[in-house]
């Protein structure tokens, strides 16, 4: 196979009362989406956020791991009762939900055995032959079992343990962005876009996103592509079609 | 049915390449979400997070508009070609894609005739027999077709428009919220929070989320529960387990 066309989709299963009731405002896909493309030309394709409950998560860890490459799970991995994220993957894969030694012991040091409570005992229990991932923030680790890949909710402790998931990963290739800010509206650009998706149907995947800036309306359109020379062909035409329309470009 | 214990769920379809592929922060989750549930006791258990892309969408739409009693879509509906939410909809539906006609005269007076272009009018197609929810940020409104409603990505437009989707909406029981901080880690009260999850297994959710602050390590115990007098007991029975440990609270 062709490195430089190698495609590696992947998916996010956000587990957590706490985004779904409205409580916490989710910053995990951002993250994990720019990372992944970046580090490892991997590209997201479905996010899924669940609650804390059980079947749920052993039928959507089942579904989305046979349709990706890999699956990334945030959250549920703590030391309380509503931590059921590791025992219920044990259950979707059929396999025993145990101590795994080398976080046991992991976390037996980083605590001392006289404060290595219950709680703390849980964040070593995870689906059996699990491997980990390791946390250099807080010391209890993520674990990688089949291609799942099991990270913790809170976003600094998820950020610091990214780069201990690469050495389980193959790579892809890489989506490279374009963005042209434009001052106008999309419907006075929207028929030359479509022309010009059309041409580059593809390779290119074309978006258009309105914001509003310093009071005035602006449209963004993003080219996005793993094929680099398609790319620049593309931009040099949407740059002559933004010319032709005497429209402004600027930077944000 | 009593009225007090109507449970009403819905679920939420992020649509866009921008969201997955990290370009973009969603906001709109947390503020649906917060506002289904302060405003119509309606909660949600689950959203999706997908791409432009035709099949997909309708395959989602006909999933989750089974599953829950409401489903809340975001983002597609503008002017331009990768704006495919209506049309995909119409196909989930099997009903025509077709200019309605109050949208229509809408925007041709926002825009006035001459400057009423095709990508204008684009917006103004939707699935046959589609009712309007109103846009007073900027025209182009969205609609409610069966049990589905269609909302713009943007999130101060989207904002703009939740209050013209109440009367289309049956109203549930409103989850209560109650927040208790305290100085602590979690692995240090998991096994007391696991007693009292299993006392009010029926009636409350608890949560525990643990976060940073001022340098402090701190645990935020959330109960969650549509059952006011029940909560009240619930949070009793909290204070007086956080005062046994001799555990200090604080507000945020």
């Amino acid at each position: 196979m062709k490195k430089k066309n190698k495609k590696i989709h992947a998916s996010i299963l956000i587990i957590g009362n706490e985004i779904l009731s409205g409580r916490t405002q989710d910053l995990n896909v951002k993250f994990i989406t720019n990372w992944l493309n970046e580090e490892c030309g991997i590209s997201v394709q479905e996010v899924r956020i669940i609650p804390d409950i059980e079947k749920t998560i052993i039928k959507t860890v089942i579904e989305l791991s046979k349709k990706y490459n890999y699956l990334f799970t945030t959250g549920g991995i703590g030391p309380t009762h509503d931590d059921i994220t590791a025992k219920s993957i044990s259950k979707a894969f059929k396999v025993k939900y145990e101590f795994q030694k080398e976080a046991f012991s992991i976390l037996e040091k980083y605590y001392g055995k006289k404060k290595f409570n219950d709680g703390r005992k849980k964040m070593a229990k995870m689906p059996s032959k699990s491997l980990l991932i390791q946390n250099p923030a807080s010391a209890a680790p993520g674990f990688v079992i089949k291609n799942v890949f099991c990270l913790p909710g809170v976003p600094s402790i998820l950020q610091s343990m990214m780069n201990y998931t690469k050495k389980f990963l193959v790579k892809g290739s890489k989506i490279i962005n374009k963005s042209v800010n434009v001052y106008t509206v999309e419907s006075n650009i929207a028929s030359e876009l479509n022309l010009l998706q059309k041409k580059y149907i593809k390779h290119i995947d074309i978006g258009s996103y309105p914001f509003f800036r310093l009071g005035k309306i602006g449209v963004s359109i993003v080219l996005r592509s793993s094929n680099n020379t398609k790319l620049k062909s593309c931009l040099r035409d949407l740059m002559l079609l933004i010319k032709l329309k005497k429209i402004k470009t600027f930077k944000i």
